[in-house]
């Protein structure tokens, strides 16, 4: 509008502080736009979101004192009552992009109205993420072709995110132009662009769109865990997890490249299999969150080298042979139809870097969700799933390694183990006089003791790992991890399996037979916490670490490790247990920052090459530390 | 073989006039292939595909007087008599794969049996095109991984590209990672990489390969044309043409269009067809050229806008409906995988662009393969298709419009017509005063008058053309289009299916059942040749022009139009025909320009905005000047 030799009035806003004077007739959010304040704008000033929300400040705001601010501004019109009802009604509140500057005013900014505002994840680490997702999405209302202006629907839209956004030289996905006359047909002109890194049109819908999501994905080899997040708010509206189903493929890393060497079509098969499974969760976490597959817009990916690999199709031979090298190191963009996913068909999917051929995008995400490189203290952090990947350092250095545990903490060749899911045992405590036993069962509220409708399932991670250090603490289990003969309790069987500590009795499990802990189950934990053991010792050498500051423990196994637990059982050097934390699934939480936060994805590449690597399999050390960490401590 | 020390025999192969002195035992193809002769060799030279066919020539063969040359061969075995019978049969045919020298020997290769015979434009224009891919090729050899240096294969490969290269900033489609490793170890650290606008690796291949090809596309409603190119030399190494397999679901741009709006899962439907049929061109193009399909990697398109959108599987619906408005505008690149082609799996297909709904990437290959903004004077080019694509002006202004012409020209809804192939009436000429018909054929030389071996199987559009235009010239047709009555010759006959006249006796061709040109083939030519006078007409009218100082004349129905022919006719206003000019297919040339030359791509888009779109269809002149055109002139 022409503003030429108008008025100009003072406005201030807060809680940035930013002001300025500005001509008679401009709206709010011309005003934040000039001045740089911080303000959401999704449908281009059209009063059609209700993004641009701000509190008009009478009196005195900080150091401003402006009595009269919602007098000087223009009164509401019908579009703007419809979000507030009448002007006395909204308490102050008005549309930024409606309320025209007419005299002085003091307008405060909420924080839900900025386009870059925090939020608190309700997630177990409690995380602070700044939002700032690769995808915006942008609201538009198209001027209709007619005789008179030919312009094609691609040039239509792109010239509207110009001159509406100021977005430029942008590119268009192919499958948004196969999408793109339905939907200004169904919007009538009215559409929603989802934009990608400000460079690339990736989904059109009809209409004004009030919501879009983001998929962070963690694929372990055993476990696979999936987090449905609402960008513009950053909140977990659902998450999923499963086994990856190409467990069939074999249980380890090794097995499953091996598959693929020696069965002509292979890696085909074990791709579909994840494929296969991810949009399985796609469609259960949709479900659960009731939005389409198709309002995901962005994906963000996890996993160990390996698993990362198989999901790209890229042939993962290299990493079964020294010197384990894998094919690529740099995060990665990929279309999400490329790898068969069934999300918004322009969506990509952002692979975290890589660090080495055992130690993957997974230690990536918990690097930058737990970001040791700040700690000034020594921190040694342990990553449990069927591999270990273990890293150590402060700010000054840090070092990586992986090493092989197996699947037992995720519940898997555990008699009956299970995956943290409703009905899996997740917490266990042993009378260490009377070997009785209390357990809990995730999905279900206090210990089974008394309490009816306790029906375990199986047994999960953490309860597996706080059964067999409860056994040893109670005695059950001699310091060499055999089952202590002529114990006096009927939970210490012999049966033809060998020695069983029974955990649930037939009537306190869904299936009715029993829930025990064998032989080879404690033999199990004792290969993985010896090996995590030993690498965290070799590590602490090469570093020169005597004691370790700060422990953190993380891992996709359902509910958090008890690291008093974890302790008995000597899965890490001395560590004062006051320093000692449990994260969760911190290469799940690193996903899900990769997801809502761009920057995040470029720091994941920094520290991936910063971070050095330890290959331990070629350390004659290894084995001595790794047979001498078998034993349970003192 | 060893030839050494052996008996050298003069061989002279027609009609390229080559000749040499080979060794006494070597095959004919083999001293093809030594004298750089094109000659078929499908199967190996193993006498299974029966394409080497060549005809020994005795006595006078040009300048060459080789009395024996039958005899100066080895005898027929089995597998060769499969194809001829004995010897005696053979009229002096051979197989070249293997007819041993014995003897000097002259050497009649026939069209069929060359590689790159040329059936679409005889002559892809003879045009200089300045070799500026997009794609380029880089061999490297890299530098093993060991333990001391545990870079990822890619970070490798691009590190090499950057030092050896100067390429920086590379991305990589994520298909080469698939394929990268195999790649490294078949080459054994050797590879060449593709890289396409110096952005992109697109592709990888194991060693330093010799050669890499680019396919340019050429859809139109009713033919399809692809040209397979070196992309180092620019040469063709073979053509291909088809009909368009959507034709079941439409014979034009409407129906089809229809098609996709009634039918649900019709644009899929009409989408696949073309996809398939342009792999089958593919198989057979690569084939042809004795190439792996996978050695494509680049492609240049071109298509009316119709045809545009369904190869993009991008809804059509608004071409059908004024104010007839496109998709999109602009080029476009799109992975050849998205479409469904079996090329490269990482190779771009380049659209060009798109001026209107009804003036496609077509006319936008004829724009820069003819050049009229180049020209001083007033030049018409017509591109004859199912539709007709007009383009008139000067280098001061171009305009363009579009007309429906029917597919007549293309040899389609013509009683005897077929397209362009083997077999096709390509010219046609009758007597004046005896009514009678010479004709040529595709695939054979000289005129059917007294020769055998003749044998035609239909009529393709420059010999519809010719036909009706000297049956008017001999007064078989009235001005009015109607067949004259009481014409004594016995070519003239009433059918059932109304009057016909004879062009081909069942002696005459492959059927043993006459070809014919009936009315209703006569009306089809006449509604065809009308819309393009009259759109010609009016686009004088816009531009102020009383008289044209050059006519092109283009359209990929095989052998090249007769303009004089095309005058008689009234195809276009009066122009003196000197200055007409028949240039063949010259949007596919065009195509072949984009895909040889980058700078052309963008020439391209700057020529699809500048040129203005005349609409004809809101003309209420054209109905009146269609009316008018429909007569033959004086």
């Amino acid at each position: 509008m022409n503003t030429q030799g108008k008025q100009k009035h003072v406005i201030i806003f807060e809680p940035s502080g930013r002001s300025g004077r500005l001509s008679e007739g401009k709206t709010i959010l011309e005003a934040a736009q000039e001045l740089g304040v911080d303000l959401q704008n999704v449908c281009g000033g059209q009063a059609q979101c209700g993004k641009c929300k701000v509190m008009i400040v009478e009196g005195t705001l900080q150091q401003h004192d402006i009595a009269s601010s919602v007098k000087n501004l223009s009164s509401m019109g019908e579009a703007e009552k419809k979000f507030f009802g009448d002007q006395k009604q909204s308490n102050g509140w008005r549309l930024a992009c409606q309320a025209r500057i007419q005299g002085d005013v003091a307008v405060f900014v909420p924080d839900e109205s900025r386009a870059d505002r925090q939020i608190i994840a309700k997630d177990p680490g409690q995380r602070t993420i700044d939002l700032k997702p690769a995808v915006k999405r942008y609201c538009l209302e198209l001027i209709p072709a007619d005789l008179d202006d030919l312009t094609a629907a691609w040039e239509r839209l792109k010239a509207a995110l110009r001159e509406k956004f100021g977005l430029t030289n942008l590119k268009t996905d192919y499958k948004v132009l196969c999408n793109l006359y339905k939907a200004i047909k169904r919007g009538e002109w009215k559409v929603t662009a989802t934009v990608w890194m400000d460079t690339e049109v990736v989904d059109i819908k009809p209409g004004f769109t009030e919501r879009h999501c983001g998929l962070a994905l963690d694929v372990g080899t055993t476990t696979v865990a999936a987090y449905l997040c609402d960008l513009d708010t950053g909140e977990v509206l659902a998450t999923e997890s499963m086994v990856n189903p190409q467990v069939v493929y074999g249980e380890d890393v090794m097995s499953r490249i091996t598959y693929t060497m020696v069965h002509p079509g292979g890696l085909k098969a074990v791709n579909k299999a994840i494929t296969q499974g991810i949009n399985h969760m796609i469609r259960d976490i949709c479900h659960q969150a009731r939005i389409s597959e198709k309002e995901i817009v962005d994906l963000a990916w996890v996993g160990n080298t390996c698993m990362h690999h198989l999901f790209l199709t890229v042939d993962p031979e290299p990493l079964g042979q020294s010197p384990f090298v894998p094919v690529v190191h740099h995060s990665f963009d990929v279309k999400a139809r490329d790898l068969g996913l069934i999300v918004s068909a322009g969506a990509y999917v952002h692979l975290l870097p890589i660090i080495a051929g055992f130690v993957g995008a997974d230690t990536v995400g918990v690097l930058i969700a737990e970001a040791p490189q700040n700690f000034e203290e020594t921190v040694l952090i342990i990553d449990v799933g069927t591999n270990g990947e273990l890293v150590l350092g402060s700010r000054e250095k840090l070092i990586c390694a992986s090493c092989a545990t197996g699947p037992a903490f995720e519940g898997a060749t555990i008699k009956h183990g299970m995956r943290a899911a409703p009905g899996a045992i997740e917490i266990v405590r042993i009378d260490p006089v009377t070997q009785e036993v209390k357990f809990k069962v995730i999905g279900k509220t206090g210990w089974n003791t008394g309490q009816k409708g306790i029906q375990a399932k199986g047994i999960c991670g953490s309860g597996i790992i706080d059964a067999v250090a409860e056994m040893f603490s109670a005695r059950v289990l001699e310091k060499s991890g055999r089952f202590v003969s002529g114990l006096d309790t009927p939970r210490l069987r012999l049966t033809d399996d060998g020695p069983v500590f029974v955990i649930a009795w037939p009537h306190e499990t869904a299936s009715h037979q029993e829930i025990v802990i064998c032989q080879r189950d404690v033999r199990a934990v004792q290969l993985a916490k010896g090996a995590i053991y030993a690498a965290a010792r070799l590590m602490m050498q090469q570093l020169n670490v005597t004691q370790l500051d700060k422990v953190i423990l993380a891992g996709a196994f359902g509910s958090f490790i008890d690291k008093k637990s974890a302790a008995t059982l000597g899965m890490f050097p001395d560590c004062d247990l006051e320093n000692v934390q449990a994260v969760g699934n911190a290469a799940g939480d690193g996903a899900r920052i990769a997801l809502l936060n761009t920057d995040k994805r470029e720091e994941a590449n920094r520290m991936a090459r910063e971070v050095a690597y330890l290959e331990l399999t070629t350390s004659p050390d290894f084995q001595n530390e790794f047979v001498n960490a078998m034993h349970f401590p003192e």
